[in-house]
């Protein structure tokens, strides 16, 4: 899974019938994790805000272990990490 | 899931059985999500014209969630983004 | 999905029993897709001839859609595109 | 698979309901494998240490390999490498 | 697929039990298919050697195709090159 923090969110008013109801966030990876930062959007499944640290998992992992097996989904924010202690102390190269 | 732009379509005649029928988009994806731009086919799912900003899911979940489970497609268009708004404001360093 | 141009083929003796009667393609993908241009080897489904340029499926796309469930293949061509249209006209950044 | 280093841990309160009991490892990917250093999170699958050298199965490996087939997880450590001597005498170019 | 050459194999004793009698290859990729030459690890399925030159199947495929479907493995070494021809003449720019 990666880190993120949630920057945004967006709207999508015609979209898939299986997404009705989802939000969709802005994750934007941490630098801590991999210098080529990026951004990607996520379904909210624990209900994370703008500015928190999350961890996302990505692939069918989103759709089956968020009970939404059935939608268009590839990424889902799964927890909301407590501190970033397990980051510290370690520059990439 | 990531955030592209329509900018064109492709046509294929001899294609798998699978995917006839299927709408290729030619999807950019936003530098505002990724400095390192690039294009991906994605079969359209919401009806999306060229020069809309577009939700795209990538892998199992473009097939599993837009009925079409037994076609060999990994990138579908599932949403029409209404606007830009959580991408604003934060630049990728 | 990706596109590419077919450029190449191998042969493979030694390889899974699921793998027997595939036709192993080498493909490169189009400048105009990704300025990071890769090659990948893919299971034709179409009929594919060296120089033509194709549509690509990736992951379990290539299996489950192209009725090679049990095999280890994880990118098939599964199309021909009739022409690069949809490519022309946008520059990657 | 890839091979890492475990550098550290992160916790994790609020959480989707399948990932409750799951230990979330921090593992940087080793040089010697891809000279584009990349930190990830994973689930412990085999109780590795901060320091140990792992293999990381990713994708639908690592929730229906490891007895987690319904949890919201991409990233676990399936084993713990004795040495690394099968990567020493070749430098990556 | 990628195509790759084996250049050692890793030894882990404690692992996951799906895992025990996997053989455990390092395998680099060829300059030819990518100019960001990397390695990784795949399981061996038919019987490859230090050296040789291997088509190697990612993802699902690695482990539905391979008869290790319980498995936590992502990679999988399928297939033996007869020789690199399809590769020859053409240069990644």
């Amino acid at each position: 899974m990666l880190i993120g923090k949630v920057i945004g969110s967006i709207v999508s008013t015609r979209k898939n019938d299986n997404l009705v109801g989802s939000k969709f966030m802005v994750v934007e990876t941490l630098a801590e994790m991999d210098q080529n930062v990026t951004r990607l959007v996520a379904v909210d499944n624990v209900g994370a805000g703008i500015g928190e640290v999350v961890l996302v998992a990505l692939g069918s992992a989103a759709r089956v272990g968020c009970d939404m097996a059935e939608a268009p989904v590839d990424a889902a924010i799964v927890g909301i990490v407590d501190d970033k202690i397990g980051l510290s102390g370690v520059n990439l190269k």
